[in-house]
């Protein structure tokens, strides 16, 4: 730290970002990414004319992705924001609406209690059931913004409607925002009640189901008012926060849905498998609702299967938490990386 | 507004872009991006195969970029901080070291006043004076962070080292930052004083003499130390700031170098020729230093011109500000270009 730093950002602990391994060859089950590439139509979009036109600042409005998106889920042009991925819509929607504070699970994705420390909030957070299971009762009349990862992440459980509805009766003058990162993978979104409650803001990513994770794309949904409040933060901060070309790939993907919608009936298809697999192995964990699957084994330490892996050339993600630290965050990729895990997972269990 | 937007944030004027129009065939002179395309090496990154990495996300630390820029301006990796745009930077700056205030001056970049008001700062706002000149006592023992636009926009003037490094001197306990958008077009850098002034911060940007302003990529250089501060702050946000493909084409660009240089010095020599012809015409403004000038005529107002160019499809920037309302600030295009745009002020001056 220098001696010039603002005092208020001292304390900070930024967001630890999954590993980006510099070996090759090392498959990469660790931040949840697609094993497919992006639709046909967004290949054939980075090309010379493409690159060319990066001369030129994009569109700060992102009209035409708001336009297919808006279009894709039914919705008008202003009540949805295309930002430059789903951390940035977040960061907007921690500072647009956490003058009461926050609340959040005490296992969740962990840039919420990053921003709320950057943003100096102050923080209630709802701790898990011990099977990681989110009990809705306990989100009612915080009296301040709710973020709930839906499904969760890392546990991977997902929260009905009816629940969410109820949390969101039970939350009228405070904004409730469901982080939807891996709601395609075969779950209900809850973008269409944007119109029955005010206070409801869906965010979702391009990271994850729409293979994009390298454009950064994100975007929120909610009524014309939040989308409005947002719009203004976004541009008081960063208006051009998507590539041009990024802007362009964005727009293809959406178009192309049915694509990546057979894509995830293929990972949750993977997913299905592996979990059997794994369970055979003695490795369990909560239902997964995602692209990735929450496992600990009945008696290896989630380090020894952490290291075990890594050994043979797969990383997965583990974390150092005490009450997750058991486990081990494993990204589900096509069925041949599935068996090269699942063979993996045999030799560790077999050799210890 | 929503009821449930923060009052924080009530009173926020969000930074207004230069227009994105959307009739083609336009000649658009109103944001400064460069009139030549990205270099052969650049262009040929995008294709098919960075399309289909575009499913993984980038190098959150963005290594390679900041490696190849490190080489590029003769620092070492841990002194210069790749971004998504160098408005990210120019924000991590403002949020780190402005606890005491910020001052800048009364004509600059319009964002430095949108980010003081976001984060509630105190300003102290420095005027220009009467020729748009900066007079470096000005900015003496100021007390807080001071933000220098070198060469300033929209004027166009730069102030020399030895004027830079006097308040560097004058204001050796606070950070004094440097944004160098403008600095390729003529100028020399400070880049190389950030070993001697451990306050100064430089901030470039590629969407200017790097013809990458849709790929959005800047950079800060100073010592390690304030790179670090910036770093926690950058990760604490938006660690994937930079799009996978975006970080392929800098790369690309900064090795390419000798291209960009080239296309400065054409664009210098139009904007010569440019001035010379227009001051025939009765137009006159500050010396530019950069690849826009700012001009006003002898009898014809502000919104005048830029109305008389746009009915010639020609589109350039104007500011509503009392103090320079009756300028029009053009960004330098090609030769072709700049004499559509003298043809056109030749009618507008002729026919009134």
């Amino acid at each position: 730290m220098s001696r010039f730093l603002n005092g208020y950002y001292e304390q900070l602990k930024p967001y630890v970002p999954g590993e980006i391994p510099k070996e090759s060859g090392l498959l990469k089950l660790n931040t949840n990414e697609s094993p497919y590439p992006p639709s046909p139509g967004v290949l054939e979009c980075f090309n010379r004319d493409a690159a060319s036109l990066q001369r030129l600042y994009g569109d700060p409005a992102n009209r035409e992705l708001n336009r297919v998106l808006a279009g894709h889920y039914g919705l008008s042009a202003d009540e949805v924001m295309a930002t430059g991925g789903s951390d940035e819509t977040l960061e907007l929607a921690f500072m647009a609406y956490s003058q009461d504070g926050v609340a959040f699970a005490d296992e969740t994705y962990g840039f919420y209690g990053v921003f709320a420390d950057l943003h100096h909030l102050d923080v209630k957070l709802i701790p898990l059931a011990e099977d990681f299971s989110i009990h809705p009762e306990d989100y009612y009349d915080l009296g301040r913004e709710i973020i709930l990862a839906n499904p969760n992440a890392p546990t991977g459980l997902y929260l009905k409607r009816e629940a969410i509805e109820e949390i969101l009766r039970h939350n009228r003058d405070h904004v409730v925002v469901v982080d939807e990162a891996y709601v395609d993978f075969g779950n209900e979104s809850m973008i269409p009640l944007i119109h029955q409650y005010e206070n409801l803001l869906v965010i979702q990513t391009f990271s994850k189901s729409r293979s994009l994770a390298g454009a950064r794309i994100g975007f929120a949904a909610g009524n014309s008012e939040l989308i409005r409040d947002l719009e203004r933060l976004r541009n008081s901060r960063n208006p051009y926060d998507i590539s041009r070309q990024s802007q362009l790939a964005g727009v293809k993907a959406v178009e192309e849905s049915s694509y990546y919608r057979r894509n995830c009936e293929k990972i949750i298809a993977a997913r299905e498998w592996t979990v059997r697999e794994l369970n055979q192995l003695g490795f369990h964990g909560p239902d997964s609702h995602t692209n990735f699957i929450f496992v600990s084994h009945e008696h290896l330490t989630g380090q020894e299967v952490y290291e075990g892996l890594r050994a043979r050339g797969i990383l997965v993600r583990h974390f150092d938490r005490e009450r997750i630290k058991n486990y081990n965050r494993i990204s589900i990729g096509t069925m041949e990386d599935m068996e090269r895990l699942v063979a993996a997972m045999k030799e560790i269990v077999t050799n210890g």
